[in-house]
């Protein structure tokens, strides 16, 4: 798909802040957060960052959670351009390939993908919309000291500016990379101690803690 | 894996309230929840009554959102038996295979998984634990006049009774299916009208709603 250079429309009518000059009801307006799901710097098993593959389900599943949430982009980060190519393939397919026409919906999900090199060239893409540059959330399957929940961080988003928030592939993101995020989000927990969601399903459960109804 | 006789361990040491006789105080118990994802009767995009392919990750996915949130057993329903056999073939590399050694957090949410024919054939599996058929809750994506909602559902599960939560493969359940069932849930809905999650994400969205912290 074409690199395009406005975030995807956004469902309601309403203009943002930023060009009316007046406030706006958060309440009623789609979020401004972009989600990554990032291929680097991610760990394996054993804690070495490595760079992982492409899935072909995290296009597939994280779009369409994107797209029910309203996220503004999701970025597709990964510097091996083998990998960026393939991507570009999927989403061709299913935005102007047969798979468009096959299923509409599947394509406006999808539409929503850009692909970059980099977690640095993400947060420059946002800033050139912006006008300012978004904050990082990190995600993380283990809670650490600094962690903010949800219901707060759903408060942090009804304000207004904006947000990226970052999944990480393998095991997870590297430590290095959370610990200078501007914030991180609680683990999700059920009632029992395991914490092995995959990052489709956990994309999913953290969009809708943060912006379900 | 062999079909064994007792459904998933609890992770807790908590006794059922059928073996002590004492009421059991069920905020802190898991939930008496079972999940199954059929391949029929489930319609295609034009209505039509089809029979679904397996996909993978739906047995990793959810497996591993089932494992979180403390279900008993995560069935896989299809009536083709290559389906089946492909279904225990996959089961077979994590829980025994060297899958096992590799991931064993694979390993304990693929272990979930029972493979079964037929829904009913389900609801004779768990009756055969509970000792009394539970009731079955169908998910869709488009919201009924009989719908029951998140909260709602939380309350009935923790009366402790045996519960079957059924997700459609392919476009959605047959529309008879989930006439017939007890419950329907609410649809999953966020800030936008896009209602086109992956089964594999509202699965991880709906568990959460329903026993996430």
């Amino acid at each position: 798909m074409p690199d395009t250079e406005k975030p995807a429309d956004r469902l309601t009518g309403e203009r943002d802040n930023r060009q009316t000059g007046k406030p706006v009801n958060r309440d009623s307006a789609l979020p401004n957060l972009y989600v990554a799901l990032t291929h680097y710097p991610v760990v394996d098993k054993r804690g070495d960052i490595i760079t992982s593959a492409v899935t072909n389900l995290d296009l597939h599943d994280i779009s369409r959670s994107a797209k029910t949430y309203g996220v503004k982009s999701y970025y597709v980060v990964t510097p091996l351009v083998d990998q960026q190519d393939l991507v570009q393939k999927i989403i061709s397919h299913w935005t102007s390939g047969s798979g468009a026409v096959y299923n509409p919906a599947r394509r406006s999900a999808l539409e929503l993908i850009k692909v970059k090199n980099t977690i640095q060239d993400v947060v420059e893409d946002i800033t050139g919309f912006e006008g300012e540059t978004p904050k990082i959330v990190a995600t993380c399957a283990r809670r650490k000291s600094t962690s903010t929940g949800y219901q707060e961080f759903r408060a942090i988003l009804k304000v207004g500016r904006p947000h990226l928030l970052v999944f990480g592939t393998a095991w997870e993101l590297a430590p290095s990379f959370i610990a200078q995020a501007d914030y991180i989000l609680e683990p999700i927990t059920g009632p029992t101690d395991y914490n092995h969601l995959s990052v489709r399903s956990a994309a999913g459960i953290i969009l809708d803690r943060l912006l379900g109804k």
